[in-house]
């Protein structure tokens, strides 16, 4: 069967068909807008680059993501984008280089070598916003906002907000001095809330540094875990006592925008966060095991293109998004059927009807109504009165009738 | 220096900053829009798929032109699509599989691993429309006339058109017989007008068929070619003469539709055309060397997926598009400034403005009215008698007043 299966895709490789397709170009539409309207401005990156300028500050996942490619024109390295962030940040530090607070956007096809998880996209259409130049937690509070708006304007609806702070636990892990080797057997056992692994792991540190490693996998639930964490976590470095106030300073913000919205905290979780070190924050809706839109703070990435700038955005999946709203692309006038003639005064009336935004489908040779009909045409261009008017399609005719 | 250029793009590999990249996108839904309201339907392929499905059909410069990878899951080769039409093949002929005529548009990024010219891009948005099922000249018309519809909203200005058809050399190069390098050489010969080399090569020829060949290369210019090749390649095959008469049939419509529209004909003129099977053209711009858009009949491909379909359509590079038309997008209202408060009334001014369409720029902490002028508002939102209203900025205070 290799002849018959030649045409079909890889695992997670999907191609989009009508009328999903429109619904995702309208919906890219409807969410780009609404960046705009926030003031994001939109960039386009390229597929492709230099491996060593995309994997900047990559986590070793991402590296294992990128597919690599050799450039035939220079002889080096490059990798296919499997994620887009990293490259606004290079925009913003290199490219742009203003001096204000810049707002970018964009959206564009990723690649990925394997799929995040197993039934997912190899190949989903990233769209995201990113804020840099400011440190204030006013920039996370107006990106949360701008992700919250995005998935109201999706109609996604069931949404909840994880909300943590990637720097709680590498204070802790500095304070530790753990060998590398350990310190990512910690931090593997806390993705696991694994808390007798912590233990273990922990024995030989200071009991004030060990018993707040220990409590570390505990502090999720409600906004309750907040006031625990100030109290359990109050023997540790300053920067996690203004983590925890940076978290309540963004919680209580949103709380009084979005009133109705659940938040849940994590303060042990880092996973999916590659390059962040800041506040971190993801939506989830019930059906779905991931995040559908995530993001949070990454202050570091600026640096490596030359220009250290505070930063922080979000990113999510258009065709997720669009398959879990309940969007739906503003509605257009069905189509109109021209008969097949080349007649100039039909061409003319076409042309006006399309100028003036309606579908005119014209007919090939050999097409009759019934082609008219299943393109989903309710009205043809008829030559009446001296002029092409569109009238109603004539009703089918009942060949069945008794 | 190598730090420093971390972060520059290969060559050919770009990267666009607002606002072009806003004009980009604002052109990219004006030709799509203006694709739906001819009927034709918007797909999505994918950036990546097996490399025999993407180069079936295609010419050893397109494989030369694909990068590949191998896929992790499979352990097969992928390739980078450097052209969406055999993709978009592929979808009229198995995905969809419809008996009717199908109208399929289709707008993204392609790859390529070098470029067609020197100072061309490796990564430009192809954009383009295809029309499956139909076998008629009309399709032909359809397409290229949307072609020209196309440059006329995009404000391209000084467009000419090159018409041939394939079928001609191809039913002549049948005929001769020859063993297949000396055909290529034959293919070059006439690619380049070397009139003496065509000679040369086919020395051997009947007498008929080898002036016939002798004249293609003189067989360009304005619409007497087609008179002049009735007569020189009158004796050729019936697959000639049916070519003349579908180019003729296809000239007169266009010159009814545009009557001004340059008409070039070049019936020796193959280069740039892979999977073509029929009627071939091409528009061009004075300032610009390569053709701005261009396709042709390719009815070949569908046969590959498992159902032959008649086909034609064309496509472009966005990019190019935009930076030679005069198209300017829709003018948007300046953005209005909003001061840095989380006075939940002013959240919620700010949520109705953008709600209403206009763009809201909230201030971060320290900015103050100089950002304002800096990202273009010309007003800011003031809480007066009760509410927050748009005032306009106040005027710049000139210090250097004497």
């Amino acid at each position: 069967m290799i002849q018959a299966e030649r045409w079909l895709l890889p695992d997670g490789i999907e191609e989009v068909l009508p009328p999903q397709a429109a619904r995702i170009e309208a919906a890219r539409r409807e969410v780009l807008d609404l960046f705009a309207r926030w003031g994001y401005e939109f960039v386009i990156t390229p597929h492709i680059e230099f491996l060593e300028s995309l994997l900047t500050s990559a986590s070793a996942d991402l590296d294992l993501r990128t597919f690599k490619v050799t450039d035939p024109l220079s002889g080096r390295q490059m990798g296919l984008r499997a994620d887009i962030t990293p490259q606004v940040a290079r925009v913003d530090a290199h490219s742009l280089g203003r001096a204000e607070p810049t707002r970018l956007c964009y959206a564009g096809s990723v690649l990925h070598t394997r799929p995040r998880a197993l039934a997912t996209s190899r190949s989903p259409i990233q769209l995201g916003a990113e804020l840099y130049g400011d440190a204030s937690g006013e920039s996370d509070i107006e990106v949360i906002s701008l992700m919250l708006a995005m998935l109201e304007q999706m109609q996604v609806k069931g949404v909840h907000l994880d909300l943590g702070h990637v720097g709680i636990y590498r204070a802790l892990a500095k304070s530790a001095q753990l060998p590398a080797e350990r310190e990512q057997q910690l931090f593997d056992a806390l993705q696991a809330k694994a808390c007798d692994e912590v233990a273990a792991l922990t024995q030989a540190l200071d009991q004030p540094l060990k018993s707040m490693l220990c409590a570390l996998p505990r502090l999720c639930g409600g906004k309750e875990v907040l006031a625990r964490a100030k109290t359990q976590l109050g023997s540790a470095a300053d920067e996690v006592k203004v983590a925890i106030d940076a978290l309540e300073h963004i919680a209580n913000a949103l709380a009084e925008r979005w009133p109705d919205l659940p938040l849940h905290f994590d303060l042990a979780e880092l996973r999916g966060y590659h390059y962040h070190s800041g506040v971190v924050f993801a939506a989830f809706v019930p059906a779905v095991g991931g995040a559908i839109a995530q993001g949070g703070r990454y202050d570091d990435i600026g640096a490596q293109f030359g220009r250290a700038r505070p930063a922080t955005g979000f990113s999510t999946d258009l065709k997720t998004l669009t398959d879990l709203g309940q969007f739906e692309p503003p509605a257009v006038a069905a189509p109109i059927w021209a008969p097949p003639s080349s007649e100039p005064s039909l061409w003319h009336a076409i042309l006006r009807l399309r100028q003036s935004g309606r579908r005119v489908i014209q007919a090939l040779p050999g097409q009759d109504l019934s082609a008219a009909r299943a393109a989903g045409c309710t009205q043809q261009l008829l030559f009446t009165k001296g002029s092409w008017q569109p009238m109603p399609l004539p009703p089918l005719q009942s060949t069945l009738r008794e």
